[in-house]
């Protein structure tokens, strides 16, 4: 069976993983998702990124919005409101559930990764939602406001602080989960596929995990990047505005230097042939195409490209 | 100040709280409701009593349902049941916001009773609704079909099985709360009526509390029973079928009999009126008349009565 993995951060990542998931065969896909925008709030363990895949690959999502779920409903939130329960971050009355059994899950003893294909065998996903670690792992950012949990700078602050640093807390003392650690045991992986998600905030963590960077070095298989810039432009989220603020140049380029050790190849748009000389140089793959995905045949003719692309790769 | 203490369960009872809310002023009336059917579900704590008590007097309750939040909507319990959560204990998505505020309050380490008054601060109630005890004590129902809790038979039976026995656990353990206690203690205490809960699964826990149906009994204020029988039928749940199956007879004078020892006077309806002699032989007060509340002017005509009738007994 051919074996891919593919790491993933929230909604800009997720739209690569439908794709991915609709050309690869059932359990082919593998992804593997940031959880170090994971928090508890009002009482629930909430997984921003995996729910965002759940949902996404459970047709569940709204496309309109792009986070959350379709025919979504606010009268939980309504009635919080009414009795002062803090309402900066949205919970929605059928998304609720899904926290309601995460916090179940965790309560009996559950890691995320069981209560994780719990939801996804629930919601009939063919792929494997795969959390990068069981462990806990903490995104802080260090802002020109101070120190923020992230989902304090994504959502209550709305990425509008100066960043000045991301650290991940916990990082150190975590473990890839063990799915994550016997895929990158395969022998015969097919490719790892790093999604358009933004590298500072989704990947990276991913990335800093123990030995990730290093096993990915040396994995025989291909690790492709699917550029999350677009002609200076971000698919989605705060990248363009934080590279900005840790003073790097908005193009592929610096993505193709951020990945450099570990990338096999990359994919950028046609907009951006112009840098395929400098990311190529840096010793990359290029391979050009839209990779703007807005509809699902954009999403899957992108998911086509990738895995035709890493198979001219698969021979390093 | 007047003071009033109301015992109190839920739905049934809740209709004379209403009334006897418009009817006295601010603070006059203190509730003190049963919470012996109080569970844990799906993580949440939830005082099913306390909540009727706190929507009816916001204004917040479905009127036609009969219990929960009006313009409820079940978009929650929709997704649980898609994520195969159980759902045999419907809970509406307004109605969730109450019981994550008690479990975050819960959390903090707060009392139920002081939980209870920061919900009725945000609500705007008038009136003080106090839990009976801030220990806990759970309903056990002892049926044809096993030992079942409050909310199974109640709920998730639907009062079916045959009952031959209601104990309270931890009773023994349970005080009353400290308001219920201090008012108990008041030497200018206007009345303790008993609403039309029923007698056995609302009221008995309450005056099975630690020295609760002595004090009652040596108080000097008048208690009085408001029926929860009319014309042999229950105004609301399954007192009518528990005492058939209590091999009781399903009329005032077997109520009267239940709270002989405490109570100095009972409101029953003029249906009723050919057991006055039997009631006042027992050495209870009578008053009769109109005690089915339907409409809201039902339930202050009724709490009107109440409060007259009392200060005809307050010399004892």
């Amino acid at each position: 069976m051919n074996k891919y993995i593919a790491l993933c951060g929230g909604v800009g990542g997720a739209k690569l993983a439908l794709g991915l998931d609709h050309v690869l065969r059932s359990e082919e896909l593998n992804i593997v998702v940031n959880t170090a925008d994971d928090f508890q709030h009002l009482g629930f363990y909430i997984s921003p990124d995996i729910d965002t895949l759940l949902y996404t690959l459970s047709d569940l999502n709204n496309k309109e919005q792009g986070w959350g779920r379709e025919d979504e409903s606010w009268n939980f939130m309504a009635a919080c409101e009414t009795l002062g329960i803090e309402s900066w971050f949205q919970l929605g009355d059928r998304d609720l559930a899904t926290h309601v059994f995460r916090t179940q899950g965790y309560k009996q003893g559950l890691t995320l990764s069981e209560i994780t294909k719990l939801i996804s065998q629930q919601l009939k996903i063919k792929s494997k939602i795969i959390p990068m670690s069981d462990d806990s792992v903490k995104t802080i950012v260090n802002t020109d406001i101070g120190k923020l949990s992230f989902q304090e700078y994504f959502v209550k602050h709305a990425c509008s602080p100066e960043v000045s640093e991301i650290k991940f807390k916990d990082i150190g003392k975590a473990k890839a989960s063990i799915e994550f650690d016997s895929l990158l045991n395969e022998e015969n992986l097919n490719a790892i596929i790093i999604c358009p998600s933004n590298p500072f905030l989704s990947i990276d963590p991913i990335l800093s995990l123990h030995d990730i960077r290093q096993r990915l070095k040396d994995c025989s298989a291909p690790v492709i990047v699917v550029s999350p810039i677009v002609n200076g432009q971000a698919m989605k989220g705060p990248t363009v505005k934080i590279m900005q603020e840790f003073n790097m140049t908005c193009d592929v380029v610096t993505i193709a230097k951020f990945y450099a050790d570990i990338a096999d190849g990359m994919i950028i748009d046609t907009m951006d042939a112009e840098y395929i000389e400098d990311i190529e140089t840096i010793g990359i793959k290029t391979y050009t195409g839209n990779i703007i995905m807005n509809s699902l045949q954009d999403k899957i003719s992108l998911a086509e490209s990738v895995i035709q692309f890493s198979k001219t790769l698969s021979t390093k």
